[in-house]
This record gives structure tokens, C-alpha cells and sequence, in this order.
């Protein structure tokens, strides 16, 4: 199929949460498994999927996320039942226990399946993450205006 | 008109608080009623909307999430104001005075109106929620690809 | 470019989270800026971004609504980092420290760029909020038929 016919999916990733990036991570990797282009466009908490590691700002606010957000994507929490990480590590228990993937795992196989995954300028700005703390795969940090323009063209958008 | 003529809409169901759940079922039967093709596909959290009864699992997660989804649909929480459940009787007294359907009255209707309630299969594993435990309306529990497949055909697309 | 050739993008505000009511905005903000129709549907929670002032309804939900949203949209707090106002006012520091807009001047930037800004009449209801009581640019307060025959026709749609 020539690359102008494929079907597209453009997705905005704004939530840091567990189960929430599991299920854009799921959702983007079945539909590149079916032949679909895909772009992941990572924003506020969600680009907490895109760091390597502890990510540190300068000022109290960069700080304090860093906090939050260290050990980056394999320490996100479920929106629900966290109990100070206790339902991180039930949640991760039992799908190890279903062979489930990990998000990490999830988020290879993105990669692997050649989903185009992107960073949101501003709130890197704002929330004081250098595009060095990110993973390498990260194709480009990008304004809103990228997004609108993939998402125009495709046939499936959602936002997470 | 036609079948493949329709206009269609395809939702991932992911919350269960009470009222994202009635958002969902609200969109819902709104398209159906004016004539769109609906398929719901619930999952993580949102799978309470399907549930007949107490869902208990073997596991202690299992048997944790059965207690927080212990009597189903009618027994979700709003996102906000909850206040140990508080904040649901207020809802839904004031929803009952404006004359607003219930969860299961709305879910009642969507059934009616002939919209696909579909389960994730995966989800379902993980959270160890049996096939028998949901009502019978359920159509399929299928995996991330069928909505896929749905969605790419959609007019609509809506992750809630 | 015919008013009927231009791209469209409705969505659904259903949340009042200041980091998810900056996202929309920004997201309707930036399809505006780049030709296309925008037309937001404010719903439940996301009513507040909205309203002029307090809004007070006459029941007991009414007036604890009318507490949690007083001072309209600049009052809004992020999902995260809440900790009682204090996210709030280090992300608004940080944000104008970056030159970000407030959401006050993103809602202004949405009007001035002719996005359609139109409540949901049954949440409204519901939570006791009255016409009189959002800036007069709220351009109608509608069903969620609205809401379905906008987004049938629109390229993108999204619930924030």
C-alpha cells in the first residue's frame, strides 16, 4: 500500500498515569500492528513516557516534578488504587502473572513498529524537561500546529 | 439508508467514574437516536459499567477491584466531589429532580438503540472479570484491534 | 477557501482541570490559527471555564459547586500538583515566567479567532447554572445532538 493511501491515527498523550499510558501505548501499537501510521504527540504529564530517567528542572516547580516523575515511565502509578505504590506493584504483579507487557515493553514495540512518537514544546518549556533527558527515539519536539496538521489528515484522533 | 451508508462512532470507554460514564452513555444514545452506528468498548475502569453484579476476583487485586466495583453501574462515584460517596447521592438526587436518567436507565437506553457494547478481552484478564459477571447485553469481549478496525471507519472517535 | 471546504474539529470540555482546560484551548486555539472550524462543547466540570464569576446555584450541590468554582476560570486547578492552590500558583508563575498565556487570554485568543464556544444545557441544568451567569460569547446553550451533528462533519474530535 503506498504511503498516502494508509489509514492514520494521531493521538494526544496528556496523562502520566499507569493505566492511562497503557492504554494509549496499546492502542497505538495495535493500530501500527494493522498497517496504520501513528503519531504520539506527548504533552503535559505524559511526557513523563518519553524520559530516560530522573528528570530535574532548575526551579522549585522543575524540581518538584522531577520528584514525581523520577525513575520515569516503569514508576507511573494507575489513577486509581495507587496506595502510595502499592497498586503499581499489585497492577505490575498481576500482568506479569497474565503475560501482559510491561509499559516500557509497550512502548518498544512503538518504537519497533515505527509509531512516530513526539514531544510538546511548550510544556517541555514549562515543565523544564531538556530534550537530552528524553529518549533517543523521540523523532522531534514540536508545537500544537504539527499535531493539527497530522491529526487533520487522519482518520482516527484521540485524546488521552 | 443503507448499513454501509451510516454515519458511524466508535469510543473506548476507559473511565468508570460516574460521570464520564454518563458523558459516554449521553454521546451515545444521542448518536444512535439520530441514526449514527455505535460501538463502546470498554475497558480498565470502564468495565464496571458492564458488570451485573459484585465482580470478584481470585487474586487480591481481583478481590480489591471487587469491592471497589461492588454493585456495578449504579454504584460509580463522580470524578470530583465523591466525598465517600456523598457526592453520588447528591448527583443523582439532583439528576432524579431534573428529570436526567440514571446510569442504568441510560444504559438501558443505548441498549434499546441498538449501540455494540463490546469488553476488552485483555483488560478483563488482568482484572480477572469473567464473561459471566457482565450483562448478557455485552456483545463480544474482544482485543484492541476490533476497535481499531471500527474506528478507522468512524466518524467520530472519542477516548473517554 | 468556501466556508463548507474548511476542516473542522469538534470537541467535548467535559473537564474544569486547569492543565486540561489549557490543553483544549491550546488545541482549538491552534486549528483556529490554522483555518479551521472550531467548536467546543462545554460540559459538567469543564461549564466553569465559561462562566463570568461565581456561580451559585439554589440546592445544596448548587451552592458546593458554586464554592468549588468560585472565580470562574482563572481559579481552575491543575489535575496534579494541587497541594491547595499552591500548583496552581507555581504553574501560573512558571508560565508566565515562559511567556505562556494565562487561560484567561487563551479563552480571549479562542473568541477573537472565532472558535464557537457553546454549553451543555443539560449539565447546566443539573448543576444549577444559569445563562446569565457565562460570558456573553457563549454562543448557545445546545443538546448533545449539537455536539453529534458538529462532530459528524468535523476532521477531528476530541473529549478533553
Amino acid at each position: 500500500m503506498a504511503e498516502e493511501e494508509k489509514k492514520k491515527l494521531a493521538m494526544i498523550v496528556f496523562s502520566g498515569d499507569m493505566d492511562k499510558l497503557f492504554a494509549a501505548f496499546a492502542v497505538a501499537t495495535g493500530a501500527a500492528a494493522s498497517g496504520m501510521e501513528v503519531t504520539m504527540f506527548f504533552t503535559f504529564w505524559g511526557l513523563r513516557a518519553l524520559k530516560k530517567k530522573a528528570v530535574t528542572g532548575r526551579g522549585l516547580l522543575g524540581r518538584l516534578l522531577g520528584l514525581m516523575f523520577r525513575g520515569g515511565i516503569e514508576k507511573a502509578s494507575p489513577s486509581k488504587l495507587s496506595f502510595g505504590g502499592l497498586g503499581r506493584w499489585m497492577f505490575k504483579k498481576m500482568m506479569r502473572a497474565k503475560r501482559v507487557p510491561s509499559l516500557a515493553e509497550l512502548r518498544q514495540t512503538a518504537i519497533d513498529l515505527g509509531v512516530k512518537l513526539v514531544g510538546c514544546q511548550m510544556s517541555m518549556e514549562v515543565m523544564e524537561i531538556r530534550r537530552e533527558e528524553m529518549i533517543d527515539e523521540v523523532e522531534a519536539c514540536v508545537g500544537v500546529a504539527y499535531f493539527i496538521e497530522q491529526a487533520q489528515q487522519s482518520d482516527i484522533t484521540l485524546f488521552i
